[in-house]
């Protein structure tokens, strides 16, 4: 580790000689492995970053040319070439260094979401403010993967950046044929560099194969490469190869050959205008473990032995798991239910659902908004859809939710997975949104299990309502053990705990009583709650509403009956399932005293799920102190 | 009118001959002048798929052949065309015809959203189900405009309906070159046809000006436009202008040409697979006020007088146009201060801050998305955005919104013309829904004006906050009078009314108390029906916060202060200021009942503004009984 550990800024890497840069290349891949071996982490679309970060910051003068990436999850080598190689032993880990680029870390750190898509929309409003600022002589440069672009922001993005001819935008095009799954994306190559080398060959054998899934952005690139092999003879050439664009176009450049790629960015750095470098990479480039994975096992790793690329630890099956399985056993049973999802039928579970029913499979690319109003179209045609996706990314489906699906009552279900406090990839990846987001929809129904054998019924519940969308949302992680409901109300609420205060202790009937609401998992940690409280000398009664939204009748009646209601959930505050059902209780007049146990309305710092829910008092031992002081300052102590 | 008499359903239609077909054109033209006249109306759109609408009906078998118009307010063609001309008389108007296409009114409309670029996912997933149930007769037909293609949902469909060889999708991209506003947009015609009137050199001269704005959709067509006039003889050549998309293309088709329109109609028909067909039409075509419309007064008019134009009644300056002036004051003041529409510079009143600071003055296109992560961006440089949109168009970057702006707490303000109920554009035009959507955003502040003075005030004060996002809210129509403030908190809440129960009728000192928390305009209701219920032996104070998110601490002490709380808002139940407010008493633990009314978990029906408060028991009368009830059940009668 030599002359990586000489590299504390952009600065030292500019100083480098060009054999060294082969040997920093080396180091870095090795020092990766190692690192994202030992904390978990995004590592195969780092492996396949690394030339072109070394050329960025070798090119470019970070922090007054910015870089932005999309998703920042490749920026790995970026935080090694700007003085964080130190601090990844501490990856995603809490207060260690975010799994994604974080302006507290850096000022070589421009943006933060890992959301897909963004970056040429940031890149657009940053040249249009340089512009105004009178800089003219810095260039904004966005890193953006082939499976990003079947996102529609970036063409909103594109046709804005193209309209700034005097503006300069560089866009890189990191195309690696695969973004979460081989899906949507274009192949292609310095054609003289890959007649050297077997790769070449793989990569037109992976671009036929594929084709047929890619859509027309993997097509123009393959045609583009057919007719790019007559022209190009040794080098990079800038070409116009997309004119319809109105973009100037550099490549396609062998991602992995330090001089091609240094060479195309110099070429970017110079042009005046915006301009697009298409990068060929191979993602895990280096690393046999994730250069032969085709389950997409590297992309995002957790602890693993680093020569083999085994896990370290198995870890049981967890919530999607379920999913999967109870999805395709309906699929059997319902040839109207069909599955799609937004380039992540691995990480959904979806993928067993494609090996069982190919033909009512549908991946529509990195495109929730498609994903929702297609929907809505196959419900229109008399099919049931299921649109799974992880929850933070319903987000950037509301409208279509909202005006597409819920307005013409479409039996659209929508399968979330991730809701709740994920943990360590940060602040973008948590879904604690969806449940005040789902809510504002007239008409949805939202169902949240609390374990195993209730997410295999909601489903199937789900599955046969026609008459509008419905939603399953459930966490990330392994299942909890199964409660057992005592009493199933007419309306679907369970009765999941009571414990009457005289069985416990000396008080007299007149002991004040508790309702505790519990949301999905949350009933586990709601009944050892319960049981603390209840040796207090109070009643306590564990309900599981299993549908949360709209907020059942039997809820607002047995607020009634009771001293104090308390909620527990695990999505933000405003507008979740305490929010609604303090609604419902002020609509029906019923002034019996609600507290609400929920995720502040804050942005997440990463850490592990455990930690994060001990930091804003959802654990037990806050739940209940919580509750204590509530209740003293209710019935005194 | 005696061949449109004739015409009940498409089937009548079909049964004509041509040279009835010209005179029927002229009469629907006649028609919709004279209806829309009376009844206000999207008139330029619908004049300009006169010929267009009757060759769908002619070609195609709807609705076993679904056609699907984005946005449909280009759909009253086809609403007369499919029996229910007789019906115009009502449109827009309580329980009258909608102004889009609508599934309760014939089962020719397949969708309801007036949301653009949505059109061509709906006809990707119906092509899906349609495939799957075994039809493989029936195309889908989606009629999309050159403004809606700007529109990233548009590329996201289009990029998975090109994948779908065998299925019959008909893309028709409606090319008036201009969408609201005369932006971003294609130009292309049958040149054959073109040469022979002068129309032709006025839509080449449009096309060459309007180039810098239209990006590279624009350019594309424009240089397609100039290829193909070498190449094209006298009629419709199916050819293959766009290989990128993967797509058979037909055109560019002479929009206004019944003959090239119904063959080029017939070959799409014909053609198994997906096909685009590039239709040219004038916007307000064959009506001298809307053809010379540059201002689009005609996309959407009020009653007028059909020959020349002329509104029939003036409408006093609104919300909008102190919105406007607010601006254009500030932007001369602080050179940071950037303004970013989505293609409505004219409705949303930048036009003349446009006009005024041209560099500073963004039309993104209908990219809503792209106009909240291009406004970070902007921030992130140094800037102050304005982002002015109608509040319901807001859902479309929620994820922006929260993920691109809020995480990062930049300072971008974003302007919500249309909050509230709006009325007779129906379900998908009210703006209430931007309360619930932006209390989730962690750090982001929203006021809502309730005059011209707080509006101007509140603006200013918005564009100061350089630590995160600000909204300011403000409804549809005329402005109310001025509601002075009695006093006003530390935080900026405003005491607007208090009236002391004792100097109003014998009530003693111990009279119960009512807090009225009233958000934006609804300040005048709120301080009306303040004194009737005082009236009755009550303490009312009201107050008017100002800045409604997060909620105020001067609420939270009121509100301990008094004994029943009622918010008044115009905004869904859930989320809204109330239910904040209930929040916010639950964490302070504060048990005063509190009462909220607001606008119901429903999707309103077309109706003017007042009847659609009126149906949902938001009018003075309505509030007051409410309340009334509230009092009686609390402290009795």
């Amino acid at each position: 580790m030599g002359i990586l550990n000489s590299i504390s800024t952009p600065a030292d890497l500019k100083a480098l000689k060009d054999e060294d840069l082969e040997v920093l290349a080396e180091e870095i891949r090795t020092f990766l492995v190692d690192k994202v071996a030992a904390t978990g982490g995004h590592l195969g679309p780092n492996l396949g970053v690394v030339e072109l970060s070394i050329g960025l910051h070798r090119v470019f003068d970070s922090p007054a040319d910015p870089i932005i990436f999309d998703t920042s999850h490749q920026s790995y080598v970026h935080k090694i070439l700007t003085g964080r190689a130190g601090d990844f032993d501490t990856l995603r880990q809490k207060d260690g260094l975010s799994g994604y680029t974080s302006r507290a870390e850096s000022e070589h750190d421009w943006t933060e979401s890992s959301h897909a898509s963004a970056a040429l929309s940031y890149a657009d409003g940053l040249s249009k403010a340089m512009q105004l600022n009178g800089d003219s002589e810095h260039s904004v440069v966005a890193v953006v993967g082939d499976g990003a672009l079947t996102g529609g922001m970036c063409w909103e993005a594109l046709n804005n950046i193209a309209a700034g001819k005097d503006r300069n935008v560089v866009v890189i095009v990191n195309d690696n044929g695969r973004s979460y799954s081989p899906t949507i994306g274009g192949f292609a190559e310095n054609l003289a560099e890959l007649r050297m080398e077997p790769f070449y060959d793989r990569v037109m054998e992976k671009g036929k194969t594929s084709l047929k899934s890619m859509g027309w952005v993997g097509e123009r690139t393959f045609e583009a490469l057919h007719a790019f092999k007559e022209g190009v003879k040794s080098t990079v050439i800038p070409t116009e190869m997309f004119p319809e664009l109105g973009m100037k176009y550099v490549g396609p450049v062998n991602g992995h050959n330090l001089k091609a790629v240094e060479n195309a960015l110099k070429y970017a750095h110079d042009y005046e205008g915006p301009i697009i470098v298409h990068m060929v990479t191979e993602k895990g480039r280096g690393y046999a473990p994730a250069e032969q994975d085709l389950d997409e096992l590297m992309h995002s790793t957790g602890i693993m032995d680093p020569v083999t690329g085994e896990p370290k630890s198995v870890s049981k099956p967890g919530w999607t798991a379920v999913f999967s399985d109870e999805l395709t056993k309906i699929g059997g049973q319902n040839e109207d239910v069909i599955a799609i999802t937004a380039a992540m039928a691995g990480p959904t579970g979806l993928a067993k659902f494609a090996a069982n029913y190919p033909n009512r499979f549908f991946d529509v690319g990195i495109a929730e908004q498609h994903a929702l109003t297609s929907a809505a179209g196959l419900a229109l045609g008399g099919k049931h859809p299921v649109v799974a996706i992880y929850s933070t990314f319903l987000n950037r489906a509301f409208d279509q939710l909202l005006m597409d699906v819920g307005l013409l009552h479409l039996p659209v279900t929508i399968v979330l997975d991730r809701s709740g406090v994920t943990g360590s990839d940060g602040a973008s990846h948590n879904g604690v949104w969806d449940l005040a987001l789902t809510s504002i929809v007239p008409g949805i129904r939202v169902a949240a299990p609390r374990d195993e054998i209730t997410l295999r019924e909601l489903l199937n519940e789900a599955v046969g309502i026609d008459d509008g969308p419905t939603v399953i949302r459930f966490p990330k992680g392994e299942l909890p053990t199964p409660v057992e409901a005592l009493q199933t109300f007419e309306d679907g609420v369970d009765l999941i705990g009571y414990i009457d205060a005289a069985d416990q202790s000396e008080t007299e009937d007149s002991a004040p009583s508790v309702l505790i609401v519990a949301v999905g998992e949350r009933a586990s940690i709601a009944l050892k709650v319960a049981e603390r409280i209840a040796a207090r000398g109070v009643n306590v009664t564990v309900v599981d509403p299993r549908w949360v939204i709209p907020i059942p009748q039997s809820l607002v009646a047995l607020a009634d009956d009771h001293d104090l209601v308390v909620t527990i959930e695990d999505g933000v505050i405003h507008g979740g399932v305490g929010s609604l059902l303090s609604d419902a209780l002020n609509a029906a007049e019923i002034d019996t005293p609600r507290r609400q146990v929920a995720v502040p309305q804050k942005y997440l710092d990463h850490a592990s799920r455990n930690e994060v829910l001990a930091d804003h008092s959802l654990d037990l031992d806050a739940v209940e102190a919580s509750i204590n002081g509530w209740m003293d300052n209710l019935f005194g102590e």
